[in-house]
């Protein structure tokens, strides 16, 4: 028999030996049954050690890969010839066949900039502000962290309370009471891997396959692509300037997905009229609503209208928050606060889906919220975030008047403008961009045909400068954009 | 129209009358077009000024809770009476109703202490030792990630690869193609959160509500209750000493979940005809395997049998692998290296769920991991847990052999030791946690019925002289309990 073995300098000589003998018989080089040369005869033909040759055939044996006859020698074990080749059909030709990608997710298509290299300006929604935010503190939160984290379970390492870290909660539920009308206790509270996990596992105990999920149309193309790969039919329910349409709701919806402080993409709070209309709705339908509060922290203009949550009585809101936006996306923190009666199926999905999140960053979280630095993190940023925002609305009343109009929105990190019809929304997002300035059209955020055109701003990642900057280069080209 | 508002000393006086007045609406207790009075009244009545009331009043007006008939007063909005009260039909009832709670999963059976108090000596499994962790080391990681995220995007903050930290999955392949004959690139590593999510998003894409997903009985109990939660019939099939019996899997099982370096948990390692049986099968299936890997590093007799990943040139194995045993559970980092077929799925199941990880600390593990700080670790606990495994199988072989016989098992951070029929598992459990000694029978583990009784001895977090100290109570009380 003849073995072809090659050696690469002289370290771990058995290893590369064992490798390359191991790597012949599983890819059937070397048959079933074949005689191996003696150990001495190997190492003889290898300049190595018989000890070495010793070594890698007792493993071989010990693995099953080469069998010994007593006086005979050892061979190839026979029964490896069975193992499927790569030529085998791989799982996903028989997946196909089978027709289980019908559970794929559809791409979630969130506006992505068309440029590669950074813009001057860059309007992206859904991102933030890393440059203000207070590193020091954070640094202090999660040095305490590191100290609990050594401390805690008296030196054992165990697995954690999948509803999260119990500081955590308490500042959640405290700061949910204070400002956003949510009365809940810590122990109400589930914190997840950002807002999509908590539509995640929302749905998961409430949607069936095959069940209907009401969505605004135009909406957050993330919660439609969750839904949708969980296997619900997904309804677009048209919005108006009063929020969803309530009457348009299919009869059968199992869960309505909603964003009442600052609807996802256009930006106007849900009336309370709408409001009440909705939760009628689920409660004679039996319906669950879901509240994403997705950046209701920053509000401008007038008074908060508070929470839908707020107005439930009768156990129907599943309220939903994020810190992706008041801090950054990339912390992947959210939370649920579910009606009573759905607390203990999310505890139970949640820690049959990954157990529990990251505690360290939990712990560290709790004690930023704790001790004051989130509420005054907030402060700051709000001003920050009102400073852009008026510039924004000046400019775009002002010089951009005769193609954008901003659409009535008091709250969060970006508005919409509705573009005037004598411009085409991807010829503006493509000369802007030629400008080196991010533009974002919100014909992405409709899941059927777009009801108007319009760009969404996002104020969160972008100064005060650079949106002066973005809005006189917009200025300018835009008059060679009427179509 | 009487209207009963209590205030609580002086601060935050609007505040105090808008929730009162609100709440008095939303509840019903002031009817729909009831008159208030007038804001000049309600001041003089409540003794503030009436800059106040009228705050109040504009707000609730703002809000539409509240309106105004020109010259003729302010009266409570109607329709706020539809609201559903309290008495309505709570969401889970209809639930229930409805059938949909058998997505709720069953309770994740791993054995519990059954004392509240700290025990002596504590043979839990799935723990780990935090007092020989290189907090040091992992403060400087946690510290450069700090930086680095500090920095990253530019100032900008923003959403990430779902697939996880571009430096923490090289460090993972290495790791792999090193020690495990897993041969990958950092593309196919997708970061998840603990092994736990690896098998859920594994799941979701392969297996729909109704198919067969086979795991071995007795098995792991979180990994049943995850695929019993997705709608997948179980078939709990048996092991031998060599592993899995292929000859009774279902034949239109979709995914087989095994553990073959260190069967979960009786813990031989599946010989190679099974191997080789297994993967043939599959092929021949058009079935699934997925491979946890979940404490193959420590290995402590004979040569590795490398993982089963490693002879699968048809792409039908996914192998999944954990921190969780290697550093600390509570960190809930996982992976997992899909058949190339299954990445792209895989990647959009990842973003759909929870978008990606903490990224703070996968940061941070990447560059434990490629600084060596990782491989140190795991040499040292190698050591560390080899003289308690020790010492445990000595003890158990010698005074207290006439009890227990471990199994054999060259991996791990525990073992089974089988209990003398003339014994009560759940006797023995009760007796040693008296004598504060924490010891976990192994009957919840398995889905049917046992076919043997056994303990369930983790050394993961428990120190030499604890396990001298625990054996010689648990010699002390064994002969009192044969029946």
């Amino acid at each position: 028999m003849d073995i072809h073995i090659t050696l690469h300098g002289r370290r771990d000589l058995t290893g590369q030996i064992y490798a390359q003998l191991r790597a012949g018989i599983v890819e059937g080089r070397l048959a079933a049954n074949a005689r191996l040369p003696s150990t001495r005869d190997l190492a003889t033909q290898l300049g190595v050690s018989r000890k070495t040759t010793l070594d890698v055939f007792d493993r071989l044996i010990a693995e099953g890969f080469l069998r010994t006859r007593a006086g005979d020698g050892t061979f190839v074990a026979d029964g490896l010839a069975r193992l499927p080749g790569a030529n085998a059909q791989p799982v996903s030709a028989r997946a196909r066949a089978a027709g289980i990608w019908r559970k794929l997710p559809e791409r979630m298509t969130m506006p992505m900039p068309l440029a590669e290299e950074a813009l001057d300006c860059d309007f992206k929604g859904g991102v933030t502000d890393k440059t203000l935010f207070p590193y020091d503190a954070w640094c202090r939160a999660l040095n305490h962290a590191l100290r609990t984290q050594a401390r805690a379970g008296g030196g054992v390492a165990s697995y954690r309370d999948p509803a999260g870290e119990q500081e955590l909660r308490l500042g959640i539920s405290r700061y949910l009471a204070f400002s956003r009308a949510v009365a809940c206790n810590w122990q109400d509270v589930v914190v997840t891997q950002g807002a999509q996990q908590a539509l995640d596992l929302l749905a998961r105990v409430v949607v069936q396959p095959g069940d209907v999920v009401a969505v605004e149309e135009p909406g957050y193309p993330p919660a439609r692509a969750l839904f949708a790969a969980l296997g619900a039919g997904v309804a677009h329910v048209p919005v108006d300037e009063e929020g969803i349409v309530v009457g348009k709701l299919p009869r059968n919806t199992r869960l309505v997905y909603v964003t009442p402080s600052h609807q996802f993409p256009l930006g106007m709070p849900m009336s309370l009229e709408r409001r009440v209309e909705l939760l009628e709705w689920a409660a004679r339908r039996g319906a669950v609503i879901v509240e994403d509060d997705y950046d209701g922290e920053f509000r401008f203009e007038g008074r908060p209208v508070e929470s839908l949550r707020s107005l439930d009585r009768a156990g129907l809101v599943a309220y939903v928050g994020t810190f992706s936006k008041t801090l950054f996306p990339d912390l992947r923190i959210g939370y649920v606060v579910p009606p009573a009666t759905l607390r203990e199926p999310l505890w139970h999905a949640k820690q049959v889906t990954d157990w529990h999140g990251c505690m360290l960053t939990q712990t560290a979280l709790g004690a930023f919220m704790l001790d004051g630095a989130y509420a005054k993190h907030l402060r700051r940023m709000h001003k920050t975030y009102a400073a852009r925002r008026a510039v924004l609305i000046e400019r775009l009343c002002g010089e951009l008047a005769p193609w954008f109009e901003p659409l009535p929105a008091t709250a969060g990190i970006h508005l919409v403008a509705r573009l005037d019809a004598s411009c085409d929304e991807a010829r503006v997002v493509a000369a802007a961009c030629e400008a080196s300035v991010g533009l974002y059209g919100i014909r992405p955020l409709y899941a059927g045909r777009a009801l108007m055109q319009g760009m969404l701003f996002g104020y969160g990642g972008t100064s005060v400068d650079a949106i002066e900057r973005g809005m006189t280069r917009l200025a300018a080209l835009m008059p060679a954009l009427r179509s």
